[in-house]
């Protein structure tokens, strides 16, 4: 399993992924799902992935090399990609290669091949973007209404994104509702587990203002864990009793 | 979609429904998923339902009316089980007989005829049980370790559960921590809505101390929302923000 999030806010883009891979419940490691190609002050895109790892390593490596369907010339890669709508567009590509390539062989064998990316980030010129790249190639973009997009285990994180989120929240604001939401989902899936890589950027700057390794045991985010469940249990208990009277209608 | 949860604890049970059916987003209805049969001081059984609504009710009905593999004599119903044990395989077998019966001309049209429910109540001289029965017909029983269960849309109301239900909790606290799962549910999924439908049961009564239909727009259950989703903004604003310093290894 997997969670990712990328938020996209006034100020600019979070991304945070988590690093459990598993194959099966007795198969588990830690491998890096967030991917970030940057020529700092050109351009800075992140990659997050979930789902299958061979497939989605097949894809990031393919969008390193060069679509196999480059036109004669320079290969299309992430980093020569002309805006992030084309970038968008290769990740798409990517998928629908890879899939070519190995879906017949991993369906024959029963094993589910999807992937699914988010893909956000700037170049220069251009506003930053935050897409959401789907298991057929498709996409959409994260716009202000919702300025926040998931993949992989999403339900247990959203409710906490759903009440905090909106596009004029600080960055770094936003960096910590992306990590209380990555702990109401570790809780609950252990399929999504600690460490975690973080991507903070600022709108304008086409570098990372943030790229970071949240590490287990790392004293502030251990911190945060204890203050949510803390307040939570606070809150709950601060709700009175409900007051139904006894209403037998059996 | 549905969310039913049941509660178990040392005082008692608590089960919660909500009541919103929908074939398709445009087609959206409200039914009752909970049903209670009881005989005050001898017997009440809860059933909460979640999946195909033609399944799940065609399964009540049996159970009602006794299964068609009942042996010679009185019909083998609910209401005439000689044990929880025993109430539970009921239910197993009804939904395996309605699956025979129905399954295969839905699986033709392609239809989803999964069905899935919570079981909870007490029979005199026996201890209150709690169990979650498959669309295979088999069942699992709620122990003290983690005193509920849930059936339909589950993840988004589990992480309240996980931090605040435990086996000593008094009975109408475990009540308002499932009206809370329920609210974090239905603010994340369209398909789970009000009115809720509440029972509860003291251990050793065999009679409902509550049984009572949760309103939209009900002042408790308004306030419960509201002072929930105050206490998270406090809670998440009163968090500091991350001292992460700019590590930029792109």
């Amino acid at each position: 399993m997997t969670y990712c999030c990328g938020l996209l806010v006034r100020e600019g883009l979070v991304m945070i992924a988590d690093t459990r891979t598993n194959a099966g419940l007795d198969n588990v490691s830690t491998f890096r799902k967030l991917h970030v190609f940057s020529k700092p002050g050109e351009r800075i895109l992140a990659v997050a992935a979930a789902g299958n790892l061979a497939i989605s390593q097949s894809v990031l490596s393919t969008l390193n090399e060069g679509l196999p369907d480059s036109p004669e010339g320079e290969p299309e890669t992430l980093m020569n990609a002309p805006s992030m709508f084309k970038a968008a567009q290769r990740i798409g590509r990517a998928i629908r290669h890879i899939n070519a390539t190995e879906g017949p062989a991993l369906r024959a064998e029963d094993i589910l091949a999807e992937v699914s990316f988010l893909f956000g980030g700037q170049i220069k010129g251009e506003k930053m973007r935050l897409f959401m790249v789907y298991p057929a190639g498709n996409f959409i973009e994260c716009t202000i209404d919702t300025p926040y997009l998931q993949i992989g285990e999403h339900k247990y994180g959203k409710p906490v994104l759903d009440r905090a989120m909106h596009y004029d929240i600080e960055l770094y604001e936003a960096l910590k509702t992306g990590l209380i939401s990555m702990d109401s989902t570790m809780r609950s899936n252990l399929g999504v587990g600690l460490p975690l890589d973080v991507l903070v950027v600022r709108d304008g700057v086409c570098d990372a203002d943030l790229h970071h390794r949240v590490e287990a045991g790392e004293p502030y985010f251990h911190d945060l864990r204890s203050r949510w469940s803390a307040a939570l249990r606070a809150a709950h208990k601060n709700i009175p009793l409900p007051p139904y009277k006894t209403q037998s209608q059996s």
